[in-house]
């Protein structure tokens, strides 16, 4: 399984796509750009998926649907918003095809042509905000929390297996209230969810902030994101929180009457979160010896290998197994036990050690007289033998071991690879070495940030919220700068 | 809420239109035969989603991700298959907009013209077929059981809501196997899988059965199906299941090793249901009031309504209403408490009718002196006044028998609208009254079922498994029948 393992100093890029190909969690399909999510890696977003649903119903969001298409015309209603998403989408321009005329397959009917083409979305603020102009009259009508998971095309012409896909899954939360200081409280509410998510979940330190004018949503007035580093030195973004102000009511002309009768237009926001957070997850954890994952989110926390001759030493031992799964899974831990008879133990170890299975437990015929089981934990490889007596406590703990370890590796991990640039050339030295993330004094402009990555290809992740105000000279231009600010490399 | 709401008797068409808008379950979008799936409307979905989605993974299913888009020449692979799926499906042909000349919108970019088509999948046998021939080599691959939850577009020109729209929600099944048999078997379990989930959660009686040659998927051996009679005497298709024999295999030449190393064509199944569900939960028990939903579904099971006057009085019922709410969910019983003070209680009486809640628990004034409140449930319309005092179980039981209720109402409703016809002329007359399910012998030939269905609009709905076979003579031709078969007029 592991052996043609491309390992991370060799070559990280290659890593990480033999690891995602080989892991069984995603692979290319037959259409470019597109992905094939395998049952394994589909068995994490389900977590994933489970864990962040739970969180937006828990504070008042609902789920609805909507068209997959969006008529070409809505997309130009908000300026900003067509320009950051006509370059790169998907056209339906026919609804039929016909026998071609050599009678060897199928063509497009010329006669089938759509009036208005329609986009595959790439992003639903458009067809929502359409909607929302019948949904809302009064301030009764206010606010609306709604949330959708879905598919969403955006054509890119370099794709990496989740990380940047021309068709992605992920939700989209839209939100509509009577002001504008509830619109900013959910986009503010939302990013420290993801937050949450990302940190108890994912085990991923992230930085919260606040992304400059280049790199906001098209179409918001203010984007929050969450970044996190990767280990080789990049930064990812994890999750943004968009507060569109009024522009989507304005441009779907969508207004309500206020307590007093007025008519107002509405404050909204959106947000989301994508399959590229499986990108996320297996660079922060993942080694040379394959997947790592969290407990939280591994589709089963503990594999249990029999190891035996025979029917009868497998019966025997397959007694005792079976007692400790059903222990643990009183215990709320979720376990397979593969006495697949086609593959040899040493295989099995193997096999689960590369795709990331928290815990192993095996077992034998001395480990059946004396009571025992071997246990190793994928994080760091250990392994001791234990007593059977208890064991769903002690797996349960050594469970929560193991999440918060990598959380607090990842923390290090991050910590060590944050520095401070006080000037030009350090700051290009740090960038070029792939260093992490990079502190930095910057002037507040637009041009400055551009001329920046033009010579570096760092961009500024986000001006981290509750960042400390302190002045000084921007690294670039040398004008005064009220703060530090967060830049990298990035994915 | 109930007002301008037609009745069935005078336009069963309109009231079910205006039931689903009304009752906040879906309405079109701006985009033609493309509709929003509203919240409530969702919740339903939601709960049919989760049931069965544990009911496959039960049976050893596991989910994964195909892409949306399907390469024009993979259609072509399965003869039968293009020639079904072809006429009515979105054509990607282009992957980018441009300002326009005008400078007032965008406009395809005829330079972003893709090579190939691109089909937005109306069913994904071919894409899937595509992977699992690098997914396949030796028996040790096989079965694989692979579930997806997705949305899929089919061309429409007619369209209604939840019955028949361009774009809809579903899942589909895509198995592989090692034996004609094993295959044979998968396509039974999941058949019946889906009619377990029809009378245990939709309360919905259904027939099961096998399509005549005429209405089989297109690239299947076998079509089995579920068939439900709807209030106005029209069959609705709510399942099927497909044995697909080898052909997809043979399409895109997945072979595997048996156990003696020589090469066999792999046997395929494929199954699904839809959001067209929905519309046959809501046809099967709604009535003249408005929306009637089993208590396994309801997003909501009881709502409470307080009636009060004042704050004082409010702040004391709801001290109430919050201890039953936490009474009821300890039984797993799912609870709405409205005291919103923006509606009269009257109001609130005739929305939850309407929307279907299947129980509503009212409590004003002298039932708090009393320890009483009221309970009215929606199936029926009764009301009675019950005693505090483990209100918990009384309305689990309630719960219980409504659901119950409701499948044995459908049920005699089906027994009373299924005849035999024994002659062309009484077959003819059953069906132009839309009298419902008629058995009538059949000479099993796709001539005469095409006449049959010409001359009457009426189509076999199946042919039931476990049918009695009865030498007969059919109805149209007079020659010579086993058995009878279904006959209806459908959706």
């Amino acid at each position: 399984m592991a052996k043609d393992f491309t390992k991370r100093a060799e070559d990280y890029s290659k890593w990480y796509n033999d690891l995602v190909v080989k892991a069984d969690l995603a692979e290319n399909s037959g259409v470019r750009g597109c992905m094939v999510i395998k049952p394994y890696g589909f068995a994490i977003w389900e977590k994933m998926q489970a864990e962040l649903d739970k969180m937006f119903k828990a504070t008042g969001h609902v789920n609805a649907y909507f068209p997959l298409f969006i008529p070409k015309s809505y997309l130009s209603k908000e300026a900003d918003h067509v320009e950051g998403f006509a370059k790169e989408c998907a056209v339906v321009t026919h609804y039929r095809l016909k026998n071609s005329e050599d009678g060897k397959g199928v063509e497009v009917d010329p006669k089938a042509k759509l009036e208005e083409e329609l986009i595959v979305r790439p992003t639903s603020e458009t067809i929502i905000w359409d909607t929302y102009k019948g949904w809302i009259q009064s301030y009764r009508d206010l606010p609306i929390l709604v949330n959708q998971w879905a598919n969403v095309v955006r054509w890119e012409m370099r794709t990496r297996l989740f990380l940047r896909t021309a068709e992605f899954l992920w939700q989209e939360g839209h939100t509509a209230h009577a002001t504008r200081k509830e619109a900013i409280q959910e986009t503010e509410q939302m990013i420290n969810i993801y937050a949450t998510f990302a940190e108890k979940f994912m085990a991923m330190p992230v930085i919260q902030g606040l992304k400059s004018a280049n790199e906001r949503f098209a179409g918001a007035l203010e984007t929050y994101c969450i970044e996190a580093l990767m280990q080789d030195g990049k930064a990812l973004q994890a999750g943004t929180s968009h507060f569109l102000g009024q522009n989507f009511a304005k441009a779907f002309d969508v207004k309500f009457a206020n307590k007093e009768g007025n008519l107002e237009y509405v404050w909204a926001t959106s947000w989301g979160v994508s399959t590229r957070l499986m990108g996320a997850l297996i660079m922060t954890h993942s080694d040379d010896n394959g997947l790592v994952l969290p407990p939280k989110l591994a589709p089963f926390q503990v594999v249990i290998v029999p190891i035996y001759k025979g029917e009868e030493q497998l019966a025997q031992i397959s007694e005792e197994a079976l007692k400790i799964k059903a222990d643990l899974e009183d215990k709320g831990v979720s376990v397979k036990f593969d006495k697949r008879d086609t593959h040899k133990p040493g295989w099995k170890f193997a096999e689960y050690e590369f795709k990331g299975v928290p815990v192993r437990i095996a077992i034998g015929p001395r480990d059946l007289e004396n009571g025992t089981v071997e246990v190793a934990r994928r994080d760091t490889l250990e392994k001791e033998t234990l007593q059977v007596s208890d064991l769903g406590n002690k797996i349960s703990n050594l469970l929560e071991q193991i999440q918060e370890n990598l959380y607090q590796k990842a923390a290090t991990f991050r910590d060590d690879n944050t520095h401070h640039a006080n000037n030009w050339e350090d700051f290009k030295e740090l960038i070029a070495n792939d260093a992490g993330f990079v502190f930095a004094h910057w002037d507040g402009t637009s041009e400055t940030e551009q001329k920046i990555k033009e010579e570096t290809k760092a961009t500024i992740r986000c001006i981290p919220i509750n960042n400390k105000l302190k002045k000084g000279s921007c690294i670039y231009s040398g004008n005064s700068s009220t703060q530090k600010v967060l830049f990298a490399k990035s994915y």
